[in-house]
């Protein structure tokens, strides 16, 4: 059962705590760096290209995310990318505001032309663009207009023509390798009033799927989603499980409060919380 | 009556959620992307040269503060200021630091001279600095040498110099257009324990202003001023709130909570909260 | 008595409110910058080679952090330790990752040759690799494989080949002049899961070594070495105080309250506090 594998990865960060390289942007990077020690992971965020090979070597799993992406970090992106390929370590790929700006689309090919991802994140207006479809991002946030895109046709179609693991989060998350598709229902609408849920996202992704790598179990893409569905589930439980404990507290959600409220939730989270709560369908 | 209008205003931003494009700097960041995000607005950080003009052009406000500025954001951010002024958007500038290094001093120089932003913020001495007094910066902190200095004074000799909206935080708050000025009272000196309450302000400002511009409210500069003034209020509400709750919960404010705190009471503000608390005066 | 010189030196930072110049890393900045304001300090966040020597020239210490150094900040941190060396200012270094990467190595190596360093901080096995000892470093963690090191040897021999304080934080804090030895045993091994902890102790060190430089005291290494330790003992006392508050009151630690809890910590410290729970041992 697929709650059993996800529970059993989840213990497995906490036993051999998976070390994530990031190269991520420095809006949400602190909360990046907590979000995988409070799941049980280690982090390293180091972005020059002169050390981004010996980086993604001693890591477990390395997270690339273009959100503030400059001419010089798309370089240490694209050469962090080819070092997990050579060394045979998964990346995770957040193709942070992609179809907002010509620089983040040409930037999204390069990566994806260039390196191979075991895991693609993004919202369903980025992923919408990777699938070649017309997106219309609005900054960094999904936009309405690509609401008609169908989310488990158009991650499906990126899982099968980038031979990876797509998650596309959202109100309900999907996530396949373009054969099982699992559904995440948790979360609360709160979360999107928080910067970085999304880039933290990826860091448990990376932590989850680290754990995977250490245990030599990255063949099999099923677990790959599974992970990947685990840790979009962490979050979801973390934010949900915050927000309704604020709400019972004090009468109301103050976004600090959220904010500082899932990295406490992500830290607590354990086997009982995942039986209570968590809420994946698999198809 | 000028709390009318700021309370419609504020009410607008949660209404039609302005995108703020920011180009600022990496020590508060995510402290301005949830403070935009918090009162009702949407938040994008992006600074690489290649992609300023298509971040400007799809954003409501572009808000620059030199705070960490160097060889290659100061570049972004003159670019970003001429983009403003090209797709006739309105702009936010936070000369953050000026009078305390000659780079800063001459940037200030360069984006004053190269754009035209709509609202200028800062301390006593970086705005004395704008105005040709002689500022005595300590480092990014108001000196006490300017302290001599009239704010109003200096905000107005700014402002009809620079054709905009000024605005100096401190105990007092002003803003003036170099006709009208607000006074707005309220905050709590603990806000100086906390880094970033100024770059939150400007965020909050380039929502406030944002909403005006997607009204196609931006021809009047009495507007502006009260966009700015309500917006600079909403910080100091937030702030004074907050350590309230702390010390009557408490009976201490400590500086951590107090940061969070203020990020919760921007997420609730709402029209009763500014009818109770705010404190402004206009001549 | 130390505790006594601690507690004098703790008071000199709220009263006379040390300026610290940090070139720091982009992961913790924002929490250096509120734990320097925090325990009474005053923060500066510049990076930009062009102006590093008059950001160390107002500041009373400079703080070297190359947690994500790059090679252009890398010539910023030479630079300002050059500068610290000219205008006769403290510096305080922070070789994070030294033995992870070639880069990072390399980079320790030219700071030490360039610079003097008035107090080098970091965990085992990074004083390990300054020390020339054989150091494997995990990413910016400490690494079992370098336990075998007797931190006090490794201390004081690095302390007296580069004639500074050394400090090496760990379950016990050794801080050295290559003759005082201190031990601090504040703190908890919870603070190993938020990021920043020891960045933020190289912010009070800083603090508290800049209001030394203030009070024209920099004469004495086993002040120096005092100061060091009262930083970081303060940083102790602020984890294991807010942890156990947060304890009492849910029964559990999240990581998110106790990051919070730190800085409030930090906000409150004062005599009474250091006299019931320093925990300090001189020899």
């Amino acid at each position: 059962m697929s709650l059993d594998k996800i529970i059993e990865i989840a213990s497995s960060v906490r036993k051999n705590v998976p070390l994530v390289h990031n190269i991520t942007n420095y809006v949400t990077v602190n909360d990046v760096a907590n979000a995988e020690l409070a799941i049980g992971g280690s982090a390293l965020m180091a972005d020059d290209i002169d050390e981004v090979f010996d980086m993604v070597s001693i890591a477990s799993c390395t997270n690339i995310n273009m959100g503030t992406l400059n001419a010089r970090t798309i370089e240490s992106m694209i050469e962090a990318g080819k070092a997990a390929s050579t060394t045979k370590t998964p990346m995770i790929f957040d193709p942070v505001g992609a179809g907002a700006s010509r620089l983040r689309n040409e930037t999204a090919k390069r990566i994806l032309s260039q390196t191979s991802p075991t895991v693609i994140r993004g919202n369903l207006s980025e992923i919408s663009f990777i699938a070649g479809l017309g997106a219309s991002t609005k900054g960094v946030d999904s936009s309405d207009a690509d609401a008609a895109n169908n989310p488990v046709e158009v991650a499906c179609r990126v899982a099968r023509k980038h031979n990876c693991v797509v998650a596309i989060t959202g109100t309900v998350d999907v996530i396949t390798d373009g054969d099982v598709v699992f559904k995440v229902l948790n979360g609360t609408p709160l979360m999107s009033k928080i910067t970085g849920t999304g880039c933290m996202c990826d860091g448990l992704i990376g932590c989850f799927v680290g754990a995977l790598y250490l245990q030599n179990a990255l063949d099999n893409s099923h677990d790959i989603a599974a992970a990947t569905a685990g840790a979009i589930c962490s979050m979801g439980l973390a934010g949900e499980l915050a927000a309704s404990e604020l709400l019972e507290h004090h009468g109301y959600v103050g976004t600090g409060s959220l904010h500082i409220g899932i990295i406490d939730k992500l830290s607590l989270l354990n086997e009982d919380i995942y039986r209570a709560n968590a809420c994946i369908e698999v198809r």
